[in-house]
C-alpha cells in the first residue's frame, strides 16, 4: 500500500472543505489556534511511520483522553468497570444530563462526559498521585517524555466547565463519584488538556491495532481481549450522536476530541491520527472525517 | 479451524443457561414455540456448512427481516435512503415513539420499527407487487425456493400490533409516509413473518461476508461499500438498546429477531445463524447471544 | 359592574393585536375561517346577557367539547375516570405522545388528545348510541336543540388526523382503551366537531358557575363538588402548555379550542366565551386570551 | 364558620392516616424530627386565630420559603422576573434536570429547585446582605423577631445537596446566575432553613389573603393584581408534580415544603398552615393533604 501517495491525494481532496466548520468555542484557551492548520500521521504495526502537513505541531487531545484513561482504568479494574458504567452508545441528540438522569446515574459509555467523569474518580481511588501516573502512562504508550498537560486549558476548563462540574455533582448525588468532586474535576480537566502531535498520538494509539502490545519492547498494555473490547467501544461510541456516520462512512473505531483531534485503529493493520482544528455541529473535525472517509476508501480497507 | 468441534463445545457451555429469558409474548402466535429449541448454522465464504442441534428447523424471523429490507431498498435507491432515515444508533431505553417525536419524524436507523417501516414505504413505491418482489429478492439470496411468509404470524402480528400501527401513523402525521398507512403495515407484517431454518439464515445472510456477491454464482447483489455499510449499520444498531453489548462482547456486526433468531457476519470469513426462542429483558435471545459470544472467544477472530 | 360598557372597552383595546397569531392549520376544513371574526358573550348567574361582536356566529368548539364529555363520563362514572387519567398539568413543551410512553399509556389529564380519547371511550362503553346522546346532553346544557355536528370538520379530522390515530392506537397498545380504536376515534372526530356560538358557548358552561345546576330549571346536572373540580382542572390544565401563563395572567378557569374559541368561568358570578381564530404558537386564541386578561383586570374580580 | 369545631374534626378523621408516609430523608438533618408531630393554625383577615395540636412547634419550613423569596424578588424587579424563569407547572414525573436542560437553562416556575436558585441570584444582585435582609422581610411580614435560620440544617444541605449544586452549575452554563455559584447555593441553603411554627406560618401568608396588606398595619407588601398573581402560581406550581391534584382535591392555592409543612390561602378569607413531617411519595405530606381537603369539604368553600 503506497501510503505517501495515499495521503497526498487526501490532503488535495479536503482542500475544498477547509472551510467548512467552526473552531470549537467552549474553552476559551482553545480558539486561540489558527484554524487552517491539518496534519495526519499514520504508523503500521510493522513500524512505518507516514506523515503530512502540521502533523508534528502539538495540539489539545481533549476527549480523545478519554480513551486512554479508559485503558488506564482497565489495567486496575478489569470488567469490575461495568459495574459504574455501560458500554451502550447514547445517541441522543440532547445533552447527556437528561440521559444521566433517566438512567439513575449510570452513564451509558465511558466516552460521553460523566462516564469519562466516573472513569477518573476510578483513577484517583486506586493510584497515589493520579495526575502524574496518568501522565507517566500515556508517556509509556508513545515512548516519549515529552508529552504533558497544557496547564493554560486545563484552567480555562476549569474557569467556563459549569456543565461538567453540573454533571460530576449529578453522579456524586446518585453516589457514583467515590472521591471529593473538586479532586475528581481537577483530574479530568488536567486529562483533557494533554498535548499531542499527530506522530505521538498515533504511536501513542498503535497498541489498540497491535493487539494490545506497544510495538518497540512488545509489552503488554492490555490482552487481545481487553484491546478487542476498547476497539470495539470506539466503533460505536467514539464520535458521540455520529458514531453511526463515522462507523457508516469510515468503518473504523476511532475516537475525536473538540481540539480537531481524531484517531483511528485499523486491527492488525495500523493506528493513524488527523489534526484539523474547524469542527461540524456534531463537535468532530470536518477535515479529520473527511481524510478518514478518504483513507479507507482509497486504500479498500475497513474492518467491515 | 475446526467449526464442527467449536460448534459441539459452544453447545454443551451454553446449556447451563437454557433456562433463562421468556418466550417474546408480544405476538401471540409466537409463544406456540418450544422453548427449548436450540439451533446454530454456521456457513464461510469458501462454501462450507456447519450446524449443530435444531438447525433445520423453520422459525419466524422477525426484524432479521429488516436488514433484508433496507439491501432491497439499497438497490433502487441507494444512499438516497438516507434523507428520510439516519444511521445513528437509537440508544434509549424507553420506546422508539419517544424518540421519532422529538426527531420529527425521522427514524434514527433503518432498524428500529419506524425506520422498517420507511423502508417498507420505499419498497412499496418502488415496486409492483412489493410482498412477491421482496420474497423473490429473499429466495434469491437463500437460492431457495422454500422460504415464504407465515401467514398466520402475519395476522397474529396485525391483530396485535398496535404500536406499530402508532408508529406508522406518526410517522405520516410528518409526512415521512407515502403510501397508505394500511398497505405500509400489512407489508411490513408480513415481511416479518418470512420463516427461514437456521441453514437458511446462515446462507441467506453469507453475501455480506463475501463482499456483496451470491457464492454460488458470483453475482453482485450489492457492490463492496454498500455491503460494508450495511455491516456498519449491523454493528452499530442491530440489537436495540444492546447493541453497544454486542459488539463489546461479540465483536461482529449483526441483527436479532423477537423469533429468537440472530445471525452475524464476519466480514471475508463466515456467516453465523443461531436460534433459541428465549428472550432477555432487551428482547435478544440469551443462548443466541452466549453462543456468539462463546465463538468469537473460542476461534479468536473478531473484527476487533 | 357595567359589562355592556368593559366589553365594549375590551373589543377597542384589543384591535391593536387583531393581526397577530394565525388561523390553526392542522385540519384543513378550519382554514375557510374569516380570521377577522371576534366576538364576546357573558352571561351571569342571574341570567344576564351582555355581548358584542360576532357572538351569534357559529364556530367549532374543539377542544372546549373536552369539558363537555368528561362532564358527561362523571355523570357514569364519578371519581372511577380517575383510574384510568390523571389530574396533573402536562407541562410540557413537546407534544403528548412522550408523555403517554413514559407514563406506561396513562394520560395525564383530560383535557391533552389521549386524555380526551379514554373519555370517548368510557362514553361508548356508557352509551348505546354515543355521539346522539352525547349531542344531547350538550343541548340540554344550553337548553337549544340547534347544536350540531358541523360533519364536513369531522370528516377533514379524519382524513388529516394521523396523529390522533397514533395516539388511539398507543393508549390501545396499553390496554387503556376498550372499544375499536376507529370507534373511538370516529366518536373524537365528531365531539370535535360541535358547532356554537360565543353565545350558545357561555350558556353552555354556566352551569359550571352556578354549582352544578342549569340555571332555567335549577337541576342538577354535578354535584357542587364535582363541578368544583371540574374547574380546578380546567383552571391547572385548560390551556395546554400555557395553563401557568393563563392562571397567571387571567387567574380564572378556562379552555381554550382550535377553532379560536375560549371559555372561562367566574364561580358564582359568571359565565364567559370569547372567539377569534388567529392563535398565538401555544395554540390559544390571542384576542380571546387578551380580552380574558382585560376583563378580570377592569372587573377587578379574579378567584385569586 | 365555626372553625375551632372544623379543626378539632379535622384532628380526629386525619389520625386513621398517621403512619402513612416517610420523613424525608434527602438532608440528614431534617430526619431527626418526631414524626408523630400534627399541627393547624388558621388565622383569618379580620385576625382571628385558631389553633391545634402542635402549631406552636418549630419546624423547617424549606421549599415554602420560595414563594417568600419570589415575593421580595417582586419588590424589586415586578415583571421582569419572567424574562430568566417561566410561569408554567414542571408536570413532570422525572427530575427538573431534564427539563431544565431541554429549555435551555430557563426554570418553567419559581417554585422547582431551578426557578429558586435563579430567584436566590436576583437577590444576591439586589440586596447589599442578602440573608440579613431576607430574614428582616420575613420578620416584617410575620411581625415577629424570632424568625431565624437553623444553621444545623442549612449546613446539612449544604454538605449533601449534590444535586442542587449540580442544578446551580447548569443554570451557570446557560448564563442565567449571575452572581458566583456558592454564593448563590448559600443564599438558597438558609433560605429553605427558615424555622417557623405553623402559627407563625399562617400569619405570614396572610397578607397573600388579604390583597398584598399586612393586617395589623394595612401596609402593602405587594399590590392586589401582584399577590394574585403569586396565589395563581401557587395554585398551579406548589405541589410539585402533585400540583393538580392539591387543586383538584383542596381548590386553594398554597405551598408545600419537604420539612412537613404545608401552606394555603383563601383569597379575602383566611391563610391556614399545616404541620406533619411524614410525606407521600410525591414529598408532600400526608396529614396536611388531607386536612386542607377535610377544611374546604367542612366549610364548603373553595376557589372554584
Amino acid at each position: 500500500m503506497n501510503y505517501d501517495q495515499i495521503l497526498q491525494e487526501i490532503k488535495e481532496e479536503v482542500k475544498i472543505y477547509n472551510q467548512m466548520g467552526a473552531v470549537g468555542s467552549s474553552i476559551p484557551e482553545l480558539t486561540k489556534v489558527d484554524p487552517s492548520k491539518f496534519g495526519i500521521h499514520l504508523v503500521t504495526i510493522k513500524g512505518e511511520n507516514y506523515s503530512i502537513g502540521d502533523s508534528n505541531e502539538k495540539f489539545s487531545i481533549q476527549s480523545i483522553s478519554k480513551v486512554l484513561s479508559l485503558s488506564f482504568a482497565f489495567t486496575f479494574l478489569g470488567e469490575r468497570i461495568w459495574e459504574r458504567i455501560g458500554v451502550e452508545p447514547s445517541g441522543t441528540p440532547f445533552n447527556s444530563l437528561v440521559q444521566l438522569e433517566y438512567e439513575k446515574g449510570k452513564p451509558r459509555n465511558p466516552f460521553i462526559n460523566p462516564g469519562a467523569l466516573v472513569i477518573a474518580d476510578m483513577l484517583i481511588t486506586h493510584t497515589k498521585n493520579p495526575k502524574t501516573e496518568f501522565l507517566n502512562f500515556v508517556r509509556t504508550l508513545t515512548n516519549s517524555d515529552e508529552i504533558d498537560f497544557n496547564l493554560k486549558v486545563a484552567s480555562s476548563e476549569k474557569a467556563f466547565g459549569f456543565k461538567n462540574v453540573a454533571l460530576a455533582n449529578l453522579l456524586k448525588s446518585y453516589c457514583n463519584i467515590e472521591n471529593d468532586v473538586d479532586e475528581v474535576l481537577d483530574f479530568y480537566f488536567h486529562q483533557c488538556a494533554i498535548e499531542m502531535t499527530c506522530n505521538e498520538l498515533a504511536n501513542c494509539f498503535l497498541f489498540y491495532a497491535h493487539e494490545g502490545k506497544i510495538l518497540h519492547n512488545n509489552k503488554f498494555i492490555l490482552n487481545q481481549s481487553q484491546v478487542k473490547r476498547i476497539n470495539s467501544l470506539m466503533q460505536t461510541c467514539g464520535f458521540y450522536d455520529e458514531s453511526g456516520e463515522f462507523t457508516y462512512k469510515v468503518g473504523l473505531p476511532g475516537k475525536s476530541g473538540i481540539g480537531g483531534g481524531i484517531v483511528a485503529i485499523h486491527p492488525k493493520k495500523y493506528s493513524v491520527a488527523t489534526w484539523s482544528p474547524r469542527l461540524n455541529e456534531k463537535g468532530n473535525s470536518v477535515l479529520g472525517m473527511k481524510s478518514l472517509e478518504l483513507l479507507t476508501t482509497k486504500t479498500g480497507m475497513s474492518i467491515f
